[in-house]
C-alpha cells in the first residue's frame, strides 16, 4: 500500500488524477467508449459489428532506452510494444500515429529509426497514418489502432475459477539481456547474440491474440514481469492463482543460469512481450493446435482459483510441490513501477 | 527550398523519413485508412457509414510551454489543440488518450493539470479513454478521436477556384500575448488579461467544424500562423490565393498596436486555433447564419485563385488595394517551423 508521504507510483498517478474522473465521464456519457482505462487497450464502438482497440505507449530516452541505443531497434520496439497491446486484446492492427520529439534532426538517426519502424509496420500490415514531430528531449509516443469484432475483445477481467493460466514463448530473456548489458551477469557472445533480439526487437504475438479471441477468458502482454502483470488479471477478475514456478518456459540460454536467476527472471523480468492468458481447461486441445499452427510454444503454468481473502493472491509452487511462504513470494512479486 | 546542408525542418523530417514510406504502405494495402499523413487528422473507415478522425499532438516543456507554466492551463491547452484538429475536419469528439512523461510525480501539479484537462474534456464531451504515464522530461502527448459521417470530412485538398477564404474569430491575440510575456511589447494589465486566455486556453471551434461539413470545401486550424497554414490548403488544392490584409479580423486589443504589428501578428502569429476555411460564394448566406447561431464572427478575407506558376502563391493586398511585391510578402510569409 502507498502511504500518504511516500512518492506516488505510476498506478497511483493514474488512479488519483485520471482514472476516477475518466470513469465518471464515461458513466455520465454512455456513448461510443465500451472500455476505458485499465486494460491493454481502450475500446471504441465504431459500427454495428466492430470495435476499435486503442493503445498508447511513450518511450523516453534514459528511461526505456539509452541515448546511444540503436535507432533501428528503437523504431522496431516503439511499434512492437503497441502491437503487443493490440495482440493482448485479440485486435488486428489497422494503423498507428507517431509523435516524436527529437533533440536534433539527425538524418542518419532518422533513417535507421524509420527503417526499423517500417520493417515491423510492414510485417504486421500496420501503416503509419499521422502524428507530430517537434524538437525536444528524445521521446517516442505511438498510438496504435486495431479492429476487432464487437464484444470479442479479450479483456483482463474475464478469468474464471479453474481456468488454466498460459504463457506463450519463453520468459526472462529480455531481463537476462539487460543483466548482461549491465554486466550483472556474464554471457558468452554467442549466447548474448541469441537472446538480445528478445529485448531490442520483441515479437508482438498478434496472430496468437487473434486466434485466442473465442478461446481465452482473459489476456495481457507481459511487459513489466509475468507475476506483476498476472496480478492485473487477478485484480480485475477477483481471483487468486496457483503458479508452478518450474513450468514457466525458459530459453536454453536462461536455463544455463543458476536456479534462482532462472526463477526470478522468468517470474519477474519484463519486456518479453509474450502473452499471458487464461482459458477453460476444455480449451487445452484447441490451444495446443494454435501453438502448433503458429509454431509457438504455449505452456500451461498454473490455474485460476477463487479469491480467498480481500485481495487477489498468487501462490507460488516450487519444484517440490511446496507453496512459498509470503516472504519468499513477496521478494519475487515486486513488479516494475515507473515512479517507484 | 531546403538545401542539402541546411538543418532539416519539421516538414522535411516528415516527408523524407515517414510520409513517403507511409504512402507506399497505404497504396500497397488499400484497407481501412482513407486518409493518411498531411491533413489535420487521419481518417480510418470503421463502418459502412462512419469514419474516425485521428490526430496526435506532442507538447514539450521548453518548446511549447515554459517549465513554470500554469498546469491547469496546460491541461486545457494540450487537449484543446487536438480538439481543434478534429474541428478542422468537421469531426465530433469521441475520446482521447494521454501519454505523459513527468520529471516527478508532484500531486499539486497533477491535480491542477487534470483539472484543466477534464474541464475541457467535459465541455466537449470527450472522455479520456487510456494512455501511458512514465518518468522523463515533461512531455504531453494526446491522441484524439472524432466521429464523422463517411466522406463528409473537410479536407485540405478541396479548395476550388473562386471559393471565398474565411476565418473564424479574431487572429493575432495569442501572438500578442506572447510578445507581451516576452516584454517585446508593453500591454496594460487589463489588456493582457483580456487576451491572455487566447494563448493559454484556446477555444477549439468544434461546433463550427461540424456546421461546416456540407458547406466548406477545405479547412484547417490556424496553429502556426494564418498565411503559413493557408499555404497547406493551397498546396494540397493546387491553387493560389488573394488575401486582403485589412480584412483579417483583429481584436480591439490588437487594433491598439501599430499597423505593422497588427498585420504581422494577424497574418503570421500562430496559436489562435481559429479555423481557416474555403467555401463557394453561394454559401455566403449559410455561413452568415452559422456565425450568428454560434455567436462567432466569420470573416471573408480573400479568394481562391487558379495556380499561375508551378507552386501556390498568396498575393497580399494592402489597404490601398495594391498587391505587395515578393520581398514584402516573403517577410510576412515565414511560418513557424519546429526545427528551423
Amino acid at each position: 500500500m502507498q502511504s500518504q508521504s511516500s512518492p506516488l507510483g505510476e498506478f497511483d498517478v493514474i488512479q488519483r488524477f485520471f482514472k476516477t474522473q475518466s470513469e465518471a465521464m464515461l458513466a455520465a456519457n454512455p456513448g461510443s467508449v465500451t472500455l476505458g482505462i485499465g486494460d491493454d487497450c481502450a475500446l471504441l464502438k465504431t459500427g454495428p459489428h466492430e470495435e476499435i482497440a486503442i493503445t498508447s505507449d511513450m518511450l523516453v530516452c534514459g528511461r526505456h532506452f539509452f541515448e546511444d541505443a540503436n535507432p533501428e531497434w528503437l523504431g522496431w520496439k516503439a511499434l512492437a510494444v503497441n502491437l503487443s497491446d493490440l495482440a493482448a486484446m485479440g485486435a488486428k492492427p489497422l494503423g498507428f500515429t507517431l509523435a516524436l520529439a527529437l533533440p536534433k534532426a539527425d538524418p542518419s538517426w532518422l533513417k535507421a529509426f524509420s527503417k526499423g519502424l517500417f520493417a515491423i509496420a510492414n510485417q504486421y500490415s500496420c501503416p503509419l497514418i499521422g502524428g507530430d514531430t517537434t524538437a525536444g528531449p528524445l521521446n517516442i509516443c505511438i498510438t496504435a489502432f486495431g479492429g476487432i469484432p464487437k464484444e470479442k475483445a479479450i479483456q483482463r477481467s474475464g478469468a474464471l475459477k479453474d481456468d488454466d493460466i498460459w504463457v506463450s514463448g519463453t520468459i526472462g530473456d529480455a531481463r537476462l539481456t539487460l543483466a548482461a548489458l549491465r554486466h550483472e551477469i556474464t554471457l558468452s557472445k554467442s549466447d548474448l547474440a541469441l537472446i538480445e533480439p528478445r529485448m531490442h526487437q520483441p515479437t508482438p504475438r498478434v496472430e496468437l491474440g487473434i486466434a485466442l479471441r473465442e478461446i481465452a477468458s482473459s489476456a495481457l502482454d507481459i511487459s513489466d514481469g509475468l507475476l506483476g502483470d498476472l496480478r492485473h488479471i487477478l485484480k480485475q477478475s477477483n481471483k487468486d492463482a496457483d503458479i508452478f514456478l518450474d513450468r514457466i518456459p525458459k530459453s536454453a540460454t536462461l536455463l544455463k543460469q543458476s536456479a534462482d536467476i532462472q526463477t526470478q527472471y522468468a517470474a519477474c523480468g519484463g519486456d518479453d512481450y509474450e502473452l499471458c492468458f487464461t482459458a477453460p481447461t476444455s480449451q487445452r486441445e484447441a490451444i495446443a493446435k494454435i501453438g502448433a499452427n503458429l509454431n509457438l510454444p504455449l505452456t500451461q503454468i498454473g490455474s485460476v482459483k477463487s479469491m480467498q481473502n480481500s485481495a487477489p493472491e498468487i501462490r507460488l509452487i516450487n519444484h517440490a510441490g511446496a507453496t512459498l511462504n509470503q516472504l519468499e513470494a513477496n521478494a519475487l512479486l515486486q513488479s516494475f513501477d515507473h515512479f517507484a
